[in-house]
């Protein structure tokens, strides 16, 4: 994890983890096969750890769509979450690893998800919305802007809460 | 280019890349400094051999976008598209690499930039449209598809297209 902070993915070896962790790099090997494998579960603590404990659904949907897809930019943007990027470049060839990978951020997605599916029920939200894909929506255009070296702004939250409640289109800010 | 189709980022070495050649390591090393350097360059060369001729905005303003955003799912899916978003894992601590990336990815981006402001200024998209942003959600929600190991559908090309004309979020497909 400490690592996480420092390095970027290719930087990341074996042999790093395991002088940080004070153990030989067989131990190492021992509980992860691969790189990618002990990313994969490094990122899925580190998105554990951020989890901000459960929005309510409750308030005017602007305020809890606007808190989702705040907590949306924050994981994608956090270390962990441009990890996920990065490791999925090593997971071509590699079947268990894009199973691991899956495995790992469906538990994560499903917190968001449930936001939606509530936002549906209350009505505030169209009933045959494809919630999963309204998730890739929002964390890939993060994605999207950090792959461009631009970092998300409070302007991008406004923008997607706005495509989320409104169907609006993100329009230049005057 | 050859070994993109075969290899992901991580298995893609500078020896790799001069046996292939058959050149010494050297003169890879002479060219590129980096690895990221060199497929960033390759990434540039297969996206402009995936090109396509300008799309005439001239039809009828759904044949133009979903043509647009066939294109982009084309590109984003495609090897060089993969490649991108893991040589972005290599760049965190390497600042000439972010612009190398940046510098070759703009050019790329023009190409639908043109397309979006051509549309606006029919009067068939938003005059204060935020053209970056909006190629940042079609290629970013293909490239999350993408890292989830969902390779992107004719429904989805659908789905964007209908986003884009008529702000309308993605539905379930009955």
């Amino acid at each position: 994890m400490a690592l996480f902070q420092e390095v970027d993915y290719h930087q990341m070896t074996m042999e790093g983890v395991a002088a940080r962790a004070r153990v030989g790099k067989s131990t190492v090997y021992r509980w992860w096969s691969t790189k990618a494998s002990l990313v994969i579960d490094a990122v899925d603590v580190a998105l554990t750890a951020m989890r901000q404990g459960p929005i309510e659904v409750t308030g005017d949907s602007a305020t809890v769509v606007r808190e989702l897809v705040r907590r949306i930019v924050e994981a994608v943007a956090s270390p962990a979450g441009r990890m996920i990027a990065a490791v999925s470049g090593d997971l071509r060839n590699d079947l268990a690893g894009q199973r691991q990978l899956a495995a790992m951020l469906g538990p994560h997605r499903a917190a968001g998800s449930s936001i939606v599916y509530a936002l549906i029920s209350r009505g505030d939200l169209p009933h045959d919305l494809d919630a999963d894909l309204m998730l890739d929506l929002i964390a890939g255009t993060v994605l999207s802007r950090i792959l461009l070296g631009r970092h998300p702004t409070p302007a991008l939250v406004d923008q997607l809460t706005d495509l989320v409640l409104e169907g609006r289109l993100p329009r230049l800010s005057s």
